[in-house]
C-alpha cells in the first residue's frame, strides 16, 4: 500500500497558483542540489542510483557525513530562499554551537519548503518528506491553503531515514510531482547522523511558522521571522537522538517573528507559541515520548515549538516575549 | 530649489584621484545591485521605473520587504566592500540578533561610500544619500578631504525615505555623477521598515569613523575595524523607529577599531569615541530629540557613536576600551 | 643548507594515495587563491614576483593587509576545504570578535592541509610552511601517516613570516611539489599583522586534532569538529605578538570533535586534550616562553591545545568537556 495525504488534496484546487511572486523553489534549489552532489566527497556523503533510477545522496547511512552537509541540506530544505549558519553562540555551555536561520520569505521557506509534511508510506518504509519537492507535489492540504503549488524539472526531497525508499515510494514522489523517477533526488538524513542533527535543528524557525499556523494565526500576517538552536549532539539511539534534537528546539530555541496586525493579536501569539505553553513542557522529549507509550500522535501537536519566541507587531511597533531558555534540561538531555 | 553642497566642493579638487588603490566601488557593487534587483521578488522588493527613466527598488514602502533584503542593502551601502551579518549574539534579551559588520578597508568602504551625507531635497522632498553613488558624486566636503573621486556607468544610492525623489533629484544624481537618468538606481528604505532597520544599524562602524574624523584622527592612521549592533525592532511611527536605530547604536554598538600612531593618540581616541563622551548621552534618542523640539542640528553630533568602543594601537601593541552597553535603555527604547 | 624533514620522508612511501575521496587541495584552493590576488588591493594586500618567478601575496610586511585578508588566507590555508568566520561572540569583553572554524572534513582540512608543520630554511630564513602546498610536497612524516599525497599544477603555501623567502627556499618548495617555480605563490603573514593574527587564531581546531593525533587517538576516528577562539590585538613586538595568539587558543579556544569509538575514549580525550593538561598551563605564553630561554622546543608540545574541549563519542551519544576558559589570562595577555 502507498498512502498519502493525496486523497484529501485530490479535492482541492485543481490548478492552484504559482508559489508568491512567481519563485520557483525548484529553479531556486537546482544549484544548491548539483553543488551539494558535486561536494559529496568531501562532504563525506555518497551518491548513488536508487530504484527506479532516482538519485539518492546518503548524507549519514553508509558514510558519516558532516555538520556542514547538514547546514548545506539544511538551506536544500529552506528552498534555496534561507541561510543556515553555524555560529559560535555561548547559549549553553559547552554545547557552545547555534544553527542560525535566515530567509528572505518564512512562510515560502519553511512552510511551503522545510516543513516534514509530506507523509511517505509503503510495506515497512514510513518517512516524511520535506523540502522543495512538496511544493511540486502539493499533496498536503496545507498547499490548498497556502494557495500555491510549484513546477520545475527536478524534484529534490529530504528524507530523515536510515533506509533507501522502496520503488513505490519513488514513483509516488515522481508521479505527484509531474516528472520521471529519475528527475528525482532524495538527500537521506539519519536522525543519528550529524547532518541530520544540523538540519532537525535548523527547523526551530519553521516549527514556529507551523505552530502559529496550528495557532490559527492568519500566515499572510507573518512579515519575517529568524531563528537559533544549539547543535544537539548525536546518539546512535534512535529515541536519544529524536529526544535531543527536539530538546534543542523546545528548551534551546529562540524565534523572532515579525507580524502585520493588532498588538493584542501579537501579544497572543507570543503567549501561546512557545513550547512552555504546552501541558507537556518541562520534562526531556524523549521522557514525554516514553511516557506516551511512544505513540507520536499523543504528544501535545502545541509541544514543537521554540522555547523562547519574541512577536513584533509592526505596524504598532510593540514586542512581546515569552518564555525561556532551560539550560539544565538541555544539559540533562545532551547529556554530559 | 534643488540644493546640495555641491557649492562648496564646486570650489574643491578640480579632478581628484581615483579611489585607494584604483578601486572602483561602482564597478565592486554593481553584481550586487543587479543581485538585488534579480531577487526582488524573494526579498519582496518591488522594483519600477521612476522620474526619468531611473530604476527604483522599493523596499518597505508598497510593499514588505525583509531583514535579509536590509542586510544586503547594507552590503551595497558598503560598496561591496563589506560583509553584514545576522548573527545570535545574545547582548540584548530577547533582541538576540546583532548585525555584524566587517570590511576588506574601512574608510573607503564606511565613509567613501556608507555615511549618508549627500544632502539632497527638492520642495517638500529631502532625504540623505548613501551608498557607491556618493563617491561619483563627490560633491561632500569629506570627497575633497579623502582626495579620491569614483567613475563608472552606472550609480546606486540608497534614500532612508518612504518617497519616491522627484524627477528634480534624479536630475541632480544624474548630473552630478556623470551618467544619464536611467543609469541611476535609488534604493528607497524607510526608517520604519525591515529593510531601513537592519541597513541603518550596519551603520556602526561608520559612526565611529565619522566621529574619529570629526576629532581630527587622521583617517589614514585607521586601519580596520570591526563592529555590531542589534536590530532594533521596527515601529511605524518614524520618530520612534529612528530612535530605536540610534539607540541600537548609541546604547548597544560595538566597534573595534585597529589605528597607526601613538598609545596616547590611541587611548585619546578610545576616551572621546563612545556615545557616552557625549554631553547628550543618558536618555533614548527620541527623547533627546523632542527635547531639542525635533531640530537634529541642536543634537550634539558627537552624539553619533557606538556605545563601546576599543581602540588597539597597532604599532605600540596597546588597546583602550571606554564606554558600555546600556541594556536597560536598550529595553526601554526596544519596548517589550 | 637547505633542510627540511626530506630526509625522513624519502624513505616513506614511493607513491601514497591521493587524499580521501580523490580529493585535490590545489583544485579546490586554487580560486581562493586567485581571487585573493585579484581583490589584493582592498585587501590591501601587495602582489610581486619573487625569487625564481614565484608569486609573492604580502599580508602584512610593506602593507597593513586586513582582518578580511586574514580570515580568506585562512580558508586557503584549510586548502578551500574549511569557512573561517569573524563573530561578536562576547566571549572576552572587550575583545568580543570570534575566529569561528568549521570544515567539511576536519582531518584533511587541518592535518593535511593548515598545519604549519613543512620546516623551510636556508642561510638566516626560517619560515614553517602551511597550507595546501604542503600535501604537495609531502615530505612530512605526517603524510607517510595519512597515507596521502596531493597533485596539482600550481602551489600555495603560507607563510608566518615578515621576510621574502630566499631562492634557494623556492627551488626546494618548487622541487618537492613537482612544479616550476613560478607555479608557487607563497603568501606571506608576520606575526605581528592583523593577517597574521586572525590566521594563526583560526589555527584553533587544527591544534586540537595535531595534540589529539600526538596523544595516538586514531584519527580516523575524527568524525567532524568545529573551534572558535578570540581575535588576539597585533603587536609589533614578535614575542608578544606570538604570545597573543597562542594565549587566544590556549586560555580562550573553544572545540568540539565528534569522534567513533569508545566512550572511555572519548573521556580520556577530552581529558588529555585541552591546555590545562600541560605541565605547562597557567601563564600566558610569552612567560612560559621566556621561562625556558625562548627556546621553543623546551616548552611542553602538549601545551598547544584549546583552553576547553568537548569530545562526542557519536557511536555512545556521549559527551565529555574539560578544561575551560581563562578572562583574566586572556585580559592580562591581551592588554586592555
Amino acid at each position: 500500500m502507498t498512502s498519502s495525504q493525496s486523497t484529501t488534496s485530490a479535492a482541492l484546487a485543481a490548478d492552484p497558483a504559482p508559489l508568491p511572486g512567481g519563485i520557483s523553489l525548484a529553479h531556486q534549489v537546482a544549484p544548491l542540489v548539483e553543488a551539494l552532489v558535486a561536494d559529496a566527497t568531501q562532504l563525506r556523503l555518497a551518491i548513488s542510483t536508487g530504484p527506479l533510477g532516482c538519485r539518492i545522496v546518503d548524507a549519514g547511512i553508509s558514510v558519516p557525513g558532516s555538520l556542514e552537509a547538514g547546514r548545506r541540506i539544511a538551506e536544500i530544505c529552506l528552498g534555496g530562499l534561507g541561510k543556515v549558519a553555524l555560529v559560535p553562540g555561548g547559549r549553553f555551555s559547552p554545547f557552545d554551537t547555534l544553527v542560525s536561520v535566515t530567509t528572505t520569505d518564512p512562510v515560502t521557506a519553511c512552510l511551503a519548503s522545510q516543513y516534514a509534511g509530506w507523509s511517505l508510506s509503503h510495506g515497512d518504509f514510513f518517512a516524511l518528506g520535506s523540502g522543495p519537492g512538496r511544493a511540486m507535489a502539493a499533496v498536503e492540504p496545507l498547499f490548498a491553503e497556502l494557495g500555491c503549488r510549484d513546477h520545475g524539472d527536478h524534484v529534490a526531497l529530504v528524507l530523515e531515514t536510515g533506509v533507501t525508499p522502496p520503488a513505490e515510494v519513488v514513483q509516488e514522489v515522481a508521479s505527484r510531482c509531474g516528472v520521471a523517477p529519475t528527475a528525482v533526488t532524495f538527500i537521506l538524513t539519519p536522525t543519528s547522523s550529524l547532518a541530520g542533527t544540523v538540519q532537525i535543528v535548523a527547523r526551530v524557525l519553521e516549527v514556529a511558522l507551523h505552530k502559529a499556523h496550528a495557532l490559527h494565526f492568519p500566515l499572510e500576517h507573518i512579515v519575517d521571522g529568524i531563528g537559533s538552536a544549539p547543535v544537539a549532539p548525536p546518539s546512535p539511539d534512535f529515541l536519544t537522538a529524536m529526544g535531543r534534537t527536539n530538546d534543542a528546539v523546545l528548551y534551546g530555541g529562540d524565534v523572532q517573528l515579525f507580524v502585520r496586525g493588532s498588538s493584542e493579536a501579537a501579544q497572543d501569539l507570543a503567549k501561546r507559541l512557545p513550547s512552555l505553553a504546552s501541558r507537556d513542557y518541562g520534562r526531556p522529549f524523549g521522557e514525554i515520548f516514553a511516557g506516551y507509550d511512544c505513540d507520536f500522535y499523543k504528544v501535545d501537536p502545541l509541544l514543537f515549538s521554540p522555547a523562547r519566541v519574541t512577536v513584533t507587531a509592526m505596524e504598532q511597533g510593540t514586542s512581546f516575549t515569552a518564555g525561556g531558555f532551560d539550560a539544565n534540561l538541555i544539559a540533562r538531555s545532551f547529556g554530559v
